[in-house]
């Protein structure tokens, strides 16, 4: 029996489909502990504060910062962001699994503390769909955009510092290939104890 | 792109289930081949030559083998089993994946000779159940049914040579789990090759 939740961190540019993909696996997967992030940069229409993010002014930020509640932050296109470090551990000590969703720096920070973690890289399929799917949600200036894309360039060359690449191409075939990931990872043999074995030989 | 297909193999004792979770996960997963083995033991009821296994006397296997033209063979409760190479290995070239059903023995072979092989061992949830189904499965004499519950008591205790350990508890979640193994390997990042990144950055 697994003592210690898995810890699972997944990034991608803006406007890949992370929220997308991880709001269509996480109904169907038991167990797993979404970590929400706070941030500083502007709500979007239909967010609720502890829901997409906990919405922070940079002087609350700060604050968290100092106080070492944050397992990582990072600056990204003029905002804040950071994971609160305590709700994480606790779900991991609990023996549930735990799923972040970072940019590339707040990614490479838990990877450095926690190198266990298990890390999953979202491309898109071209950098021009990128910036189809950018516009189309129409959130960003096209000054952000053009910043996100000069981003997403320069992130695409880490994907070899991931576990694992999802080219999110097909929605369907992304959320089946997340999902697999977390399945996957769990019955990797490094999680049966010599007490599992022990305990095997003896029922009968 | 992935230009070498990979190497999958399935190990666990009689009765386990290994034949009921490959038959139930096999349709949904495309590009798998499932190499067929040859072997000596008698054919059961129902079985086909070229379906469930290539039935061969033991002198035709003796032949296969000086003539090099097994990847593995190994010795089972007094009958031979053994993976011809050619089909595994032309479809690897091809770029298909490949799954084989083993021994232990035999999967030890395999993995010697092909070390990047992904191993998965399907276990019972207990030693008592196994032994049930072996009986319920009413092919094999009281003697059989006793070598194989020894047989799985010690390959219990080479779990930690395998990337994967299923315990088919549940055939749905087993059956989930054998899928998400295969999805998952094949989105490794490190079938992402430099070719693949300097393409993605051209294409805007």
């Amino acid at each position: 029996m697994k003592q210690q939740g898995i810890l699972f961190v997944m990034t991608g540019a803006s406007g890949v489909g992370k929220d997308t993909i991880r709001h269509a696996a996480l109904p169907d997967i038991e167990n797993l502990y979404f970590s929400i992030s706070a941030t500083t940069r502007q709500k979007r229409p239909g967010e609720v504060h502890g829901k997409q993010y906990y919405f922070h002014s940079k002087d609350e930020f700060q604050t968290m910062l100092s106080s070492d509640g944050l397992l990582e932050h990072a600056e990204y296109v003029g905002d804040y962001y950071g994971t609160p470090t305590k709700p994480v551990k606790d779900a991991l000590a609990r023996g549930e699994d735990v799923l972040l969703e970072l940019e590339l720096v707040g990614a490479r920070k838990v990877k450095e503390k926690m190198p266990e973690a298990i890390m999953v890289f979202i491309a898109p399929p071209t950098l021009s769909e990128l910036e189809r799917r950018l516009r189309s949600r129409g959130t960003d200036s096209e000054e952000k955009i053009q910043k996100r894309i000069v981003r997403a360039r320069e992130e695409i060359k880490a994907v070899k510092e991931f576990n694992y690449v999802i080219v999110n191409e097909l929605l369907t075939k992304a959320v089946r290939d997340f999902k697999s990931i977390i399945y996957a990872e769990r019955v990797k043999s490094k999680y049966i104890t010599q007490q599992d074995i022990a305990r095997f030989l003896k029922e009968l």
